[in-house]
């Protein structure tokens, strides 16, 4: 199937050479010269501006943008004068499904479909394919079918879960059209929520774990520390990495995040590289917006949103009214940091 | 290797039959002769009584208790008469590091041995192997080693960590000697804090995604009620099911329990077996506990704990309070269920 | 001052009288006539209609709207045509702040104006005067001071804050002009945010004090149920209403709030009244999602929130997931409810 | 009444002047010579040691230990053999209630007397009063009530709680008998847990406040930042200490905390005196322990718990194995810190 792909990043030139390497035929087009250069080989073509990228393209034309989701509206602006009735753009980058619903409408009353396509899988996607979370209108996600297949991971990516009997599925091999337009970025802002909820899982007991031998070290006493009650229980100097690779055999919490810790901590076993502060994308604040306004309770999802926003110092000034407060009612002063 | 199995419920008999399987000899024991029976097979011989178990073993002994947490100071009660010096006792079950500490030092004084094996698995152990965590004396644990080879997944279970070179290492194939008494325990227990963390993250997630049709619902106007600003961005009604087995294949949440999930979605995608009654079994307190003495930030792994005492009611006395205040203030009366 | 009031529920009816006690003419309006008439007295005029309302007042008019958030864009499309330039609207419910956004700069196409007041103190207003957070441009709020000194409290209604020396400030009589249009409903949303976490720290607190006697109660035995360690420590019967009556002089945490919890706990000690299912209007909502929109982290008032969703049963779902879960790994059964 | 007082810091030495300052005699001892000549008046008589201290008492005698809880086991060793049969211990520190249950149980064998106060005030309370939640026997509270009287606040502390009759309360003056050893620091360890999650309340809500300019800011480009969706929405430049000026008076969320941020903000409108580095003493941690134990969400509380040890950068770590996470499965590299 011939796709045009605007936006050749980390993630885009890998899609453009996994859906050429099934022999689909691609013309790849990003802003700069040498990154379309980059990604030519068999069954990739590249264009040197939309308006190149368009006149490449057989009608209906099938265009996917993998652009930063601050850059889907403007790309927008320039293509939809280029393009015919029929044509249908996919937006697999990482937008707000609020937007995908007014864009949808919008394209519409041009005869042009929209296609939302959540992707997760990453840097990895390439080998391992990429779990599409679809939205849009039924007919126009069945056209774009040989597409997902070739992206997603297929059937032996996982095994089958027992007493399934639906050979129709396409869940099972790694895409699934899961409604109008928006639900396949709301299910992937969903997925990204969950994500945080799962790291930060890890992140705290690793992090009980690796201080698990607080009972060894000195500690100060002041009226500002509380002293340890039982010392002797805190004594152990435990090997995270280790653990992170014992995990994943046989125990309940073995996951792909946790594979990826165990690499992690083999490489670096005190993380030394990482200062902590952990950037998010928008897909986790929109998550808790969404069941915000649904009314639905996130505590987890919400703690692992806010976890970040305090690891960047943002909660800075909560602690400033805290120490000021203590400062007022008890005369405690703050201690400065070791 | 001969060893002495005192307990046979889910996690026991499977033990006993993994460890026959491979060649080791198993005396079993459990209180009730019938219970005994049904775990008898080639390998395997039973004992009538902690006595007769104790007769049929050759010393050093090995025994291996598999019994509830608060069992296993009374069954060491019984036993520890019966014993010789250099026999060694393992707890299999999911005691509080605490108490490993004190049994250790306690039968260490009659020269017994002890080591705490965190066993994670459930009743999917027995085909898919043990995760193990292991506190105690080294050349203890490595004597005991070949039913830990026996009873852990093994190599195969997982795939290789890139670039990991360490042939010696026994976490690859899935059993951990962590540190001194109660290492194995602590870290099982973190496991199992984790456990709530990224089950709480799925289920919050799910929830999100069920509601997403939340703008096609009558809603009640009134005074007591927070009218939903855009109910056209919440019109979608999402097959959990379906969604649960596409993230199984490429997404980056893949793991087991999602696996589960998707299973139990098939089965009953509203989940109506449930009521949503969460137990919660002594680790996910303990973990918190560990994390306030030690001063880690828990937010999430705690979130998801008291998830779980709220799923139970514990939580209704604070939204007595919280509606008599807002009767207090405001003149609010409480809505009733519906 | 001459003020038409639209909206005669229970904050409406008392402010209408605390303004006319203080010798403004105020000029009633509800939906229906017999709450028109029982608001009636010296200085406050009743109107039958919209129109009548304003026919009523001299130009520049001023209209205080205190509807519900919902009622507001349709009052104000049956008002403006009635209108002339230079009259201000004011609304002293609790709207969305950027709804106040919106309608400021459509009302000023009209030359027409807008203040928003977010307004504190329930139905004890009467007496205790209201906190003003006011929003709007400045000359406007300056007209309306007179108003604004009548509904606050007043200086008596707080000690002076040591070395403070504003003698022009209003704050220190109960009202404050935050900024432009939105800010004073900008302000009254993170009070109430605030007001939900404060209230939640108490029901939490008191919670804990209510369970001190958890020792003394038996215990079921089952592998679902945590048993309790030291039972010895949880053996407390404890006065709830006399703690926090004793709380209410002296401690740290005194505050109106408590001071309400002691007065609902002296008339029902066990809050027998309630049945626990709070509601939350949208305030707390919208304080959480403007809270992830800066990118600032609230846990604490992210749970207090969260906390009233769960006692509506909109985490009951979550829990059913987790019951799934835990049955596929463990083969654990829900407990029934008591 | 004659009292002896241990331990002349910022409490003891105040509650001394409170004490003789309404005709107790009061005989004061500490560590140091100077300390103890620095709180001698009128009714206040210095000790040069505990032996000292005790000679100078009648018997039965009352002593009042107001040290740090690490010092209480050590000053009882030195105490004990020099007291007699029926004298009484106070200890009105910080006391983990826990405690108060051994010691009163070692001091009856001795047939002396325990009682625990919990002492809220802070450094206010020689003006203000103590609020004082007492634990211990009957009679021997009883025979203290003296000193419970001058040391509480009184009557006028606070308004009356409406239909309130029990003229025999001592809650009403603002001391409590909360229940056998350990009820007075039990129901004190909540009181701070309480504290703890009202402060954060009320710092969260500054903190979104302080953030309301958001919009204005300019904001960086790049795959890590999420960019603000509204920025019209956050252009309010709020002034934190008029709004906590303004709901001081007639606001549902007034209280003493809330004054004294006014206070702080007053001088220090950016608190620039502070890192926002909180510390914790050990009731914060003790309550979410109990709740925990007992069974009882406490969501808000360890919210609380957790910001004062995420301010410590305590959660540090966990920010790290998330940045390893990021960078394992999307390549994303952490952002420095501004």
């Amino acid at each position: 199937m011939q796709i045009g792909m605007i936006g050749l990043g980390r993630m885009g030139a890998n899609m453009v050479w996994r859906l050429a390497r099934d022999g689909h035929q691609c013309v790849a087009y990003a802003r700069h010269a040498e990154t379309v250069n980059a990604v030519l080989r068999d069954g990739v073509t590249g264009a040197s501006s939309l308006e190149d990228l368009v006149s490449k393209l057989e009608t209906p034309r099938v265009l996917w943008l993998m652009v930063p989701a601050a850059a889907v509206d403007s790309t927008l602006d320039v293509l939809k004068p280029l393009l015919s009735p029929g044509d249908i753009i996919i937006d697999g980058g990482n937008s707000h499904y609020q937007d995908d619903i007014r864009r949808a409408e919008q394209l519409k009353e041009m005869q042009l479909h929209y296609a939302d396509v959540g992707t997760s899988g990453g840097t990895h996607g390439l080998e391992r394919g990429y779990c599409l979370m679809i939205g849009g209108e039924k007919d126009i996600v069945e056209h774009l079918k040989p597409l997902f297949v070739t992206l997603a991971p297929g059937h032996a990516a996982a095994a089958p879960t027992p007493g399934r009997d639906k050979p129709d599925s396409s869940a099972e091999q790694g895409f699934l059209h899961c409604g109008p337009s928006g639900a396949g970025h709301f299910v992937k802002m969903v997925h990204n929520g969950i994500e945080y909820g799962i790291m930060g899982a890890y992140a705290e007991g690793l992090n009980i774990l690796r201080n698990a031998n607080i009972g060894k070290l000195e500690h100060e006493v002041d009226a500002e520390t509380t002293p340890l009650r039982n010392p002797e229980h805190f004594q152990y100097d435990l090997d995270l990495g280790e653990i992170a690779e014992v995990w994943r055999r046989g125990s309940v919490i073995s996951s792909w995040l946790l594979d990826l810790t165990a690499d992690a901590l083999l490489k670096d076993p005190q993380l030394d590289a990482f200062a902590g502060r952990v950037s998010d994308s928008g897909e986790g604040r929109w998550t808790i917006n969404a069941a915000v306004d649904e009314g639905v309770p996130v505590p987890i999802l919400s703690a692992a949103l806010f976890q970040r926003f305090s690891s960047r110092g943002n909660g800075d000034f909560s602690g400033k009214v805290l120490s000021a407060m203590r400062a007022g009612f008890g005369g405690h002063a703050e201690k400065p940091a070791k």
